[in-house]
């Protein structure tokens, strides 16, 4: 088998495990609140139209579905087993797959590599089976994965319906198909393609998730929680590839010797040096990141944005401190905030009161106080966006006097003026109501919306970097442009 | 006279701008809307017992209250001058006050150190008339005061009655008596006593503010946000005397070149060089953070909970990763991590299946597995808190499947072994409501809680860093104890 015809049939085989036209789940049970009935209740409320045949020694009905007692007995070839079964029957349960032709399956138990030598002796076990075969397992110690797409989801935890987006996130966590998976699509956090949590990785990795979601039209960034990777050096070397075609943004786990020793526990992962990750990732253009926060927020910017041209950041804040501490954080992540010039300095202006001091970051409160916040508003942003060498436009609000004009007017006006050059909101102060008020109608133009200055700075940060890897790659041809996707003006 | 004296009528003055019995709005309107009219709409919907007295050119009635044509006319002498006028007529009113005996003046207007050369001289000028005379004055460029004691609110945003607390907060910016300050009391931010805009700090500065908060009973934990002190040396001084007393948090902004231009332009502050407030900040015991949200956050957690004997965490997270990146966490924040001893592994057990591999930080997803959450929850938080070099305990939640037990009874319960150690709880997911609802029931117990794990991190090292500064002062004599209140067992 050469290699490209592997890597069509690792894209297809991927794809099963995200969007299958029919799953087997094993360890189904009378009780309604079993893990593997919550599997089956998610895909149910989400929509997911494929065969759904739970297993269960008894066969019977379960969930208003025919169960079948075992793998042999399905009336059908099924694309994907979810196995929701304790770890000693998971050997047994894949050679029953192999039997009924079930190439792909998850592995949700724990208690493998991620749980001392025997363990470890297990899941070698496992994987000296799977290697054997045809088959491609997700797991163990995973929680699966979801696909907005076709609404699959075979999450342990309940879920409701999570919207669509164009972020894919693939974790060595079940974090994000679980508790994070009641926030997506609110909250400020991103609307979802498809995640992949990959537990211990004792087949499916994050280079096969890494070649398959680059392949995916409905994903535009990919973003990795990991541990520590097995295939490193092949990760990165396919991560360069692909890196100017979508923003990969990573998260590493495990970083210091006493996360290093947690990673070991969580998932049986040797984290290795952060150094050399980091010099890795950088030289791969992966943008790495420091907590989830990040991880989603960029990911966030990188999916709504179109990229900018450089790292040239206006900063315009309602509250002077805003200002002070976008400087700092900016000045910190070595992105540049460019003085502005005379031709800015007419535009605006006319919005604000003669006595105003006028630079970049831009303190707009002393039209707070004049009563013109709205005006002053237009006129600075139109201004500063337009200028040149500024490549992205950074709006710091918070609680304007009783001026409570609708910020998304605002900038919808300023995103006129654009050109795309990227824009980000960060909004400060309001009670809970109106940040969540606020920040819908900005998100729903696409524009990012943070609650803290450091986000807001690493997300511009990581347009940045994308920029600087679509330079290094695309030279000047690219400039401006984003490959996949980008938000239309409303 | 001598320092004692000055000392406390520089505390009775201060007082003044916080709880007064009267004050004088100058900046009074007929239309409603006005600031001046905001700040009376504060104080009249905050329960403020004190009288209000409008001056208005024409007299009148201002919001159900007497008007008067000017300062002089005032039917007896106030303790607090609010003027919310532009800068040319801030000069006349501070002469007004001086001849109607008006020892307090908070000036709103902006345009003076923060705006050029010009604004600088009129700051010059302002400054010389205070100090020859008896007179406080908070500003320019200030949004004044809250006090939730006495329901005095300046701000010029419209706010609602802030929940108190044991919390003060010092600024250069009107940002916590304006956006933040809709949002004190909700959203995982804490109760508020007292918060000072300070502004471009003519006269009352953050050494003033510390003075009177170190001595306000009201007040459990300073947090100070400035951009640059006058009086640095005078400050850390003080600081130094009295931090072992009352936690001092401070986040310094300008501490880069490009923020440094950004402050001096906020509020005529000089910067000064980040490395040298550093060192002074941590030689004097004051506890440094490097953003709003750590800020806030770290304040939060000294004023619920007891200081704890030393920097020793024990980590309990249902999800892995919360595992591994609190562990990296801990240890660049230089937190330590002890392992479990063979006495905690066997009071934990009974709630654990025989399966779990068991170190700090304890991953409970095995728990979650096998159905027993709540059973591993109680016996893991019981026996790692109980472990004598366990000086605090960090519970990392997330959804956990199907079994939505109370983590606030968890939490009581783990409380009730913990002979006061610290509890820091942190929420990475589930939809907005239940994080709402979540975050209230463990902040009603004084649990501090936080929705990222740096958040939380940076939380427990507050704590470490005031228990140094206990060590350092006190010595062994107050190990354990909390100077100012402390959470009482539900």
């Amino acid at each position: 088998m050469d290699t490209e015809s592997r890597g069509e049939m690792t894209i297809s085989q991927m794809d099963k495990f995200f969007n299958p036209t029919s799953v087997a789940v094993a360890g189904a049970s009378r009780s309604v609140e079993k893990l593997g009935n919550v599997c089956i209740a998610n895909m149910q409320r989400s929509g997911y139209r494929g065969d759904i045949f739970p297993i269960h020694p008894q066969g019977g009905e379960i969930m208003g579905l025919s169960a079948y007692a075992s793998l042999r007995d399905l009336p059908k070839q099924v694309d994907l087993a979810v196995a929701v079964i304790p770890r000693q029957g998971v050997l047994g349960l894949i050679d029953q797959c192999i039997e009924a032709g079930i190439r792909q399956v998850i592995v949700t138990a724990a208690g493998f590599a991620d749980d001392g030598p025997q363990g470890a002796r297990l899941q070698q076990e496992l994987q000296e089976v799977v290697r054997a075969s045809q088959m491609r397992v997700m797991g163990p110690n995973s929680v699966g994965t979801i696909s907005t797409e076709s609404g699959f989801v075979t999450s342990l935890m309940s879920l409701d319906p999570i919207e669509d987006g164009g972020i894919s996130i693939v974790a060595q966590t079940g974090l994000f198909c679980g508790g994070y998976g009641r926030r997506f699509g609110s909250s400020g956090l991103p609307g979802i393609a498809k995640i992949a949590s990959l537990g211990n990785k004792c087949d499916v990795d994050e280079l096969d998730a890494l070649e398959y979601l680059a392949a995916d039209p409905k994903t535009e960034v990919i973003a990795f929680y990991t541990e520590g990777m097995g295939r490193a050096r092949d990760f990165l070397e396919l991560a360069s590839r692909l890196s100017a075609e979508k923003p990969i943004v990573v998260l590493k786990g495990g970083s210091t010797r006493k996360g290093g020793r947690a990673a070991s526990t969580h998932t049986g992962s040797m984290s290795g040096t952060s150094e050399i990750y980091a010099g890795a990732f950088r030289q791969a253009g992966i943008i790495q990141v420091s907590c989830i926060d990040d991880l989603l927020g960029c990911a966030k910017a990188l999916s709504y944005c179109q990229a900018p041209r450089g790292n040239r950041v206006g900063v315009v804040s309602i509250t002077g401190a805003g200002c002070v501490l976008a400087a700092d954080a900016c000045q910190l992540a070595g992105l540049r905030m460019p003085g502005l010039g005379g031709e800015t300095l007419n535009r605006a202006l006319g919005g604000l009161p003669d006595w105003a001091t006028f630079s970049n970051p831009v303190d707009l409160w002393p039209a707070a106080v004049m009563g013109s916040v709205e005006t002053a508003y237009d006129s600075v942003l139109g201004a500063v966006i337009q200028q040149e060498d500024i490549d992205m436009l950074m709006v710091i609000f918070t609680l304007v006097p009783e001026s409570e004009f609708d910020i998304a007017d605002v900038m919808v006006r300023a995103m006129r003026l654009s050109g795309d050059k990227p824009l980000l909101g960060c909004i400060l102060g309001a009670n809970d109501a109106d940040m969540r008020r606020w920040s819908a109608s900005l998100e729903r133009l696409k524009i990012p919306v943070y609650s803290s200055i450091d986000r807001t700075v690493a997300a511009a940060d990581a347009l940045a970097s994308y920029s600087r890897r679509l330079e290094k790659v695309h030279g000047g041809t690219l400039k401006g442009q984003w490959p996949a996707g980008g938000a239309p003006l409303p």
